[in-house]
């Protein structure tokens, strides 16, 4: 029950940070309703279709979609609003990919898979949707270039299953790892947190 | 019966959408056949996981790659011929985002999704065949600028839902559904009809 | 077993040929490795979802993860050990693209998937790592406009298939298809074979 409460909840804020994207890109409505859809569901989907869950949650339940909807109308006509927050995209981001880092966990869990494979399936749902959003609009993925993105994703899954492995109550770990997931990341964008790049001689001289 | 001839259809036109895209782009023959597939096959095979129908029915029958291979080498080598269609790309992608949402409906259903899961897994099986084949290309997916593209295939998978509910037989929701949507796009083609774009002051200043 | 350890060296060097892919576009530690399991893994993944051996074995298989972080780790911290490879990416992407393409054959005929099925099958994931790669490297996919590339892997395939149909064992078929595939694609990138492009009047003015 409220596992459901907090899929709902990060179904809307990525829906929210994948409106807000197709509105800085200047899309049309149902651009930006297409848009919030893929960000919001892409995660769940990709995780529900590896663990045999299907037809997946966010097709099964209208919720989910509804909730895409009233997330890309709330963007689309009251941007200013959403614009206030500085970095729209990134934060509702940010709660959306610790929500479905340690969610995605928790459900595979759940279906028996191993922890590994547990905790690597959270990263992938909470990634997917972010993923997606930005490979549409041609973009490279904020996965692959953003200040601590994939071990934020990495931490709330590993306090999932390590609660899981204790005993703990699924409720526990998830709230914890999921902390963790949104504070390490808002940390990263706040203070350009960085973690090291490879700067060799001779990469980046074109596509050799 | 029909819905399969219905379905061949609809894999031979956005076949041919994907081989004049890569045409365009130059590519090389396989390059084109590989476009091609994945235009034709992409939407039905995301379809077909979703609901479980596996493997999908783009894999199991051969009749599915044969056809996108048909269509390729169609373009490929008579290209001028269907050039002449003033723009070949997108009447094509008219035509199979109608079959594809249309049929995707019919099928949700005959699996036993509920109404409004069906009408989804139809908008995703007409408009995933184009987003593969422009996300391939490195360009954002028509169905996320184009006027009017989304809309369209909710009105055709709309169609299909309410024929279901009053009992009609299927092929009389498919056929009015997927000529419904067909129409609509090409109107919006053709007098350039456009859904509303948010233009506040603030957007598209950077990926802030 | 011999199939398992071919599958993990196919896992390897496609890790390999992501990481260093995301080495030469400056991503940090997190985003190489992320780019080596999406590479890595994504043939694989698909492959497993479209015949319906869920979870995929790259998920449920802590190895398939371990072997790309691996990877990513070894071209991070090493990469002018992999430049001096002339052309990292393309080298290991070819050795990938000839494992996963006949062991994905392979798998398909063991799940009784007809035989042109499975070729689709093989082809699928053989291409689907270095697709994903690229794409999420806002670039136009290798298999689109490399030289003699799918047509590598439909070689390989092939044999497994015709191997299969002989009553060979499928040691043979997989090493005779890998060891093609693999050379035809080394020739292509060596001497820059390249299959006919339609040039017609009329294309690549524009997006028509």
């Amino acid at each position: 029950m409220l596992l459901t409460i907090l899929d709902y909840t990060g179904t809307f804020v990525f829906a929210l940070s994948g409106a807000a994207a197709g509105v800085r890109q200047r899309l049309d409505l149902f651009g930006v309703l297409v848009l919030s859809f893929a960000a919001a569901s892409a995660g769940g989907i990709l995780r529900d279709l590896l663990i045999g869950a299907l037809p997946p949650a966010a097709i099964r339940d209208w919720a989910y979609p509804a909730l895409a909807g009233v997330a890309g109308l709330l963007v689309f006509f009251c941007f200013p609003l959403v614009h206030r927050l500085r970095h729209p995209v990134q934060v509702f981001d940010a709660a959306g990919l610790a929500l479905f880092a340690v969610l995605g966990t928790q459900k595979a869990l759940l279906f028996d898979i191993n922890p590994l494979a547990a905790a690597m399936l959270g990263i992938m749902s909470g990634i997917g949707g972010g993923m997606l959003r930005d490979v549409l609009l041609a973009q490279v993925p904020q996965v692959l270039k953003a200040e601590v993105y994939a071990v934020a994703a990495l931490a709330g899954a590993a306090v999932v299953v390590a609660a899981d492995a204790l005993g703990l109550p699924p409720v526990a770990g998830v709230a914890a790892g999921g902390l963790l997931c949104f504070v390490i990341r808002l940390l990263a964008i706040r203070y350009g947190w960085r973690i090291m790049t490879a700067r060799w001689p001779g990469t980046g001289d074109g596509n050799d």
